[in-house]
């Protein structure tokens, strides 16, 4: 009989019932739910016996018989940073293309849970894994390299590890906004970083000091702030900065960036004309906020759907031997929160 | 032997190899490893020809015997919109502490994916489903009738539904911005709305035009925008409203609140002094623009915490027999978007 909301597993028939009912040994139940073959009037005997009790084939049962579910996993560390849903949507458009569902886990960039997500493929509820982590450990190498099913990284691995990945190059990116704030003339560029332990909090900073010696401007610590990557906490390391009196707020993504505008307008401060403000990714809220923000694309759709279209690859030639490795090319989007020199330039 | 990333299927035992190996029937083999108990010397010869072949119990095999996945499903209309982040979120935490994993889709308002997800809990991928339409048509409600596992609506069914449902009153939400705005002194308060023929955009108009008359103002439908719930939606119709000289802007909800606000700041019209500004929802974009927006809190957090409860009880208790309704009651957020009244008020 069907299954209903008030009670899903009732009379759901099992190999010996149907076996039964067919009057068939429950071997040829086996190997005719399994597709295994067998003769044709067993075949019919079967099928009309599982007809009959209600026997639904269902996604399980087919997982269970050719190992697919279907579905595929995204965890990201945070499903309230636009980036992240830039990539769920590009990911979930190439999967749901292929015929997936899309498994999402927000991991809050907890090691454990990325780690458990990582060990989860074994358990098959999933065909493969997109992960992002924000920090890779060398407890997530060694899950990576234990994965029991295919896995793309999005972010930058120790290339020994033999896994599937797509950067960005966000130390190229943190430089192209630092020259373009120098070119528009600011001199004092305050840079509000992500946690300094994080990869893109590690590349940023090495792209805004490269990028500082590049124009022969000096580094100066006190201009640098680490935090986490949200709206307040950019409010408050912006409003921890005033007092150095900097001319440019670059930070290192919109979030942050958001947060330092506010801190600014809190001040009276006028953007761009006394102070200037860069973000990162170019996100949805590089264009939520007054005045717009310029930011520098990190290709985040472009990783999420590229992630995607590896692992499908991955799925379909599971023996492909070399793990392929993808770098996104940032690009500045400049808009009116940077547009014009400041007047002491 | 252990399945690899290489070839997750490699020597995957069947339920017959194992039986030859066990030298015991068939029958006996399903029978263990369903649970269905049999002779102590006969569950340890199946249990050790399983362990020798690799056979490794799995979630999808536990899922055939238990038809438990110890996954649920939340589907939303738009990954992108804050407010259903928050409900991810909230669902996420009671979930994860059940010990279910959330499996995600954004069907982007699309009736058909969410009828197909609807359907899918015929697949059991899924132990049961939060769906958040924003539109319930005839065949919703037929899908909802006829689901195979569990369902919670977060939204407004008819009475008639036996189904369990968590709403937000959006109705008196809407009075208590228009309300608000009144009380400050506005007084040609503009709404940009969403979608008409959807359940939020209707009860929001509704609310709307009940505080107006509540107020002794005369509903101009002039000041009225159907859109739909974006940035820059808000921000074109802000644009159009403008030659109507409203001194206030009620939006359905901070999406387009933020992007009537940048509007506003585009044509240098002070906030509020010139113009106030409300939205709905009052999600984390609500702080994200300048100035803060005062906004309208309908309870997402709540709404989703408490629809994953009631799913976790149905999950418990899949026979009892009376839906469960719960509605979040709204709550005014007051910022400086609204802070003072308009000079001529």
């Amino acid at each position: 009989m069907p299954r209903t909301a008030a009670s899903p597993q009732r009379g759901q028939p099992t190999i010996v019932s149907i076996a039964e009912r067919a009057g068939v040994s429950i071997a040829s139940v086996s190997r005719v739910l399994n597709g295994l073959g067998a003769r044709r009037d067993t075949v019919e005997r079967v099928e009309r016996a599982a007809a009959e009790l209600g026997y639904v084939p269902n996604a399980v049962a087919r997982s269970l018989k050719d190992g697919r579910t279907r579905q595929l996993t995204f965890a990201m560390p945070d499903i309230g940073n636009p980036v992240y849903v830039a990539m769920v949507r590009a990911i979930q458009s190439v999967a749901k293309a292929a015929g997936y569902r899309l498994l999402l886990h927000s991991t809050d960039a907890v090691v454990d849970d990325e780690l458990a997500v990582l060990r989860s493929l074994g358990d098959r509820t999933s065909d493969g894994l997109i992960i992002c982590p924000i920090r890779i450990t060398d407890a997530h190498i060694e899950a990576l390299r234990a994965a029991a099913g295919p896995v793309v990284v999005i972010g930058s691995l120790p290339d020994e590890v033999p896994v599937d990945s797509v950067r960005a190059d966000s130390v190229a990116g943190a430089s192209l906004a630092v020259h373009h704030l120098y070119e528009t003339g600011r001199r004092r560029i305050a840079f509000v970083n992500g946690p300094a332990d994080t990869v893109p909090g590690r590349n940023r900073h090495e792209g805004y000091r490269a990028a500082l010696a590049d124009c022969g401007l000096t580094y100066d610590p006190s201009l640098v702030v680490h935090t986490d990557f949200g709206i307040e906490s950019g409010a408050e390391a912006a409003e921890a900065l005033l007092h150095r009196s900097p001319d440019a707020v670059f930070c290192a993504n919109d979030q942050l960036a958001l947060g330092a505008a506010r801190a600014l307008h809190a001040r009276a401060l006028r953007i761009p004309e006394d102070v200037a403000v860069a973000g990162m990714d170019d996100s949805a809220l590089a264009q939520a906020g007054w005045p717009p923000l310029t930011s520098v694309d990190l290709g985040s759709t472009e990783r999420g759907r590229r992630a995607a279209e590896l692992l499908l690859e991955r799925l379909g030639a599971p023996d492909s031997p070399t793990p392929h490795t993808t770098t996104a090319p940032p690009r500045l989007v400049v808009r009116a929160s940077t547009g014009r020199a400041a007047p002491d330039a």
